[in-house]
């Protein structure tokens, strides 16, 4: 059966976006910052610029192979499916205005499997380079769940953006999150797990890896 | 000139006590892990039952002598006074009924130096063994400080006590926060942070260690 995973990065004081999400800053101001444990790693290295464009962000030759690079392999070790949040996709708001926006990431998006993309104004899907295609999904966070279970054929589905983590947490959907604490502050911005009460939701920290740029824990239904 | 210093423990969800803190829950429902990085290390082994005990916990011999010791040490390093919160001092609210409680910690509290308890309620000076002597002040923070300043002769003041500490972080005069960031989840309780905008404050993240335990960072005023 797949899990529904999260993988994120937050500051120590909690945020997983800066403020003020737009095209120049996808994470919000400062919220670039959050990847830059993971920009050092050999995974990120090996598919920087062929598969995926950070602005402000080099490729080199090699890249740590420790923990960090661990972890962040992880995060796309037995993904079948993905569920995005709109502003995760792009920082277009309200219906399309057409189709030339085509997410963050080139032709060739990182994710290399159906990702479906919530929104409440319909659009075609949108198939592009490496076995990425965006699918929008106007039918709510189960529905979207759903299609995403059936195109995984049992392998896992990982959900990206705040607000959506956020409402897959709070209904109950989510087996497990993957988090890097990153050792710097935004200030504000979006907070990952808001407000949210994790362990009456029944999660429990079951692992700890301290990394060379980032600390990793795992949260997982533990009752 | 002596810095004002916090030394805190904070959950993956950002909280540095449990909830309903009593007599028996010092540190709130379940925050007494908070602690557990600490509890293993050889600094807090050497002390404990001789100055310092706490429930359920046991003095083994040895301890650990890697980074969390090196950062459990570092917070009673070159600490002239401390400041803490009235909750931080005990259970008992409002008028002290009597004199009888004499804080959680036993006839040598850890602190050995002068100890200035934020009250609203006057009480006599309550000098303990060890060099400890608790200080009640009923005059703000701005008035308490001042007398920890002038205690500590060159050395540094510690904060204590999440109420408190927020209370200094907002009026600008804490220096530097040392945070374990512990591998748990508290789901409720008191988060040590609250909604304090540190980067507006003018702090940055300094330093990262990834401790056997807990993960170490230090926010000093950058700016």
């Amino acid at each position: 059966m797949s899990k529904v995973r999260v993988h994120a990065s937050i500051s120590v004081d909690g945020f997983g976006a800066g403020p003020r999400q737009s095209r120049e800053n996808p994470q919000g101001i400062g919220g670039l910052a959050l990847g830059e444990w993971a920009f050092a790693t050999r995974t990120f290295q090996q598919i920087l610029g062929k598969d995926w464009t950070v602005e402000g962000v080099d490729r080199k030759d090699g890249g740590t192979t420790g923990i960090d690079d661990a972890c962040f392999a992880r995060s796309f070790e037995n993904v079948g499916a993905w569920i995005l949040g709109r502003n995760m996709f792009g920082p277009v708001r309200g219906p399309w205005p057409d189709d030339s926006w085509r997410g963050w990431w080139g032709d060739t998006p990182p994710f290399r499997a159906p990702a479906f993309v919530l929104t409440h104004y319909p659009r075609a899907a949108l198939p592009l380079q490496g076995g990425t295609t965006f699918h929008f999904v106007t039918e709510g966070i189960e529905r979207a769940l759903e299609r995403a279970r059936a195109a995984a054929s049992g392998r896992d589905i990982c959900i990206g953006g705040i607000a959506t983590v956020q409402q897959y947490v709070r209904a109950g959907l989510v087996d497990a999150l993957y988090l890097a604490i990153c050792p710097l502050l935004l200030g504000s911005g979006e907070r990952l797990l808001g407000d949210i009460d994790l362990v009456r939701l029944g999660y429990g920290c079951t692992e700890y890896r301290a990394g060379e740029r980032a600390t990793h824990v795992v949260l997982k239904r533990v009752r």
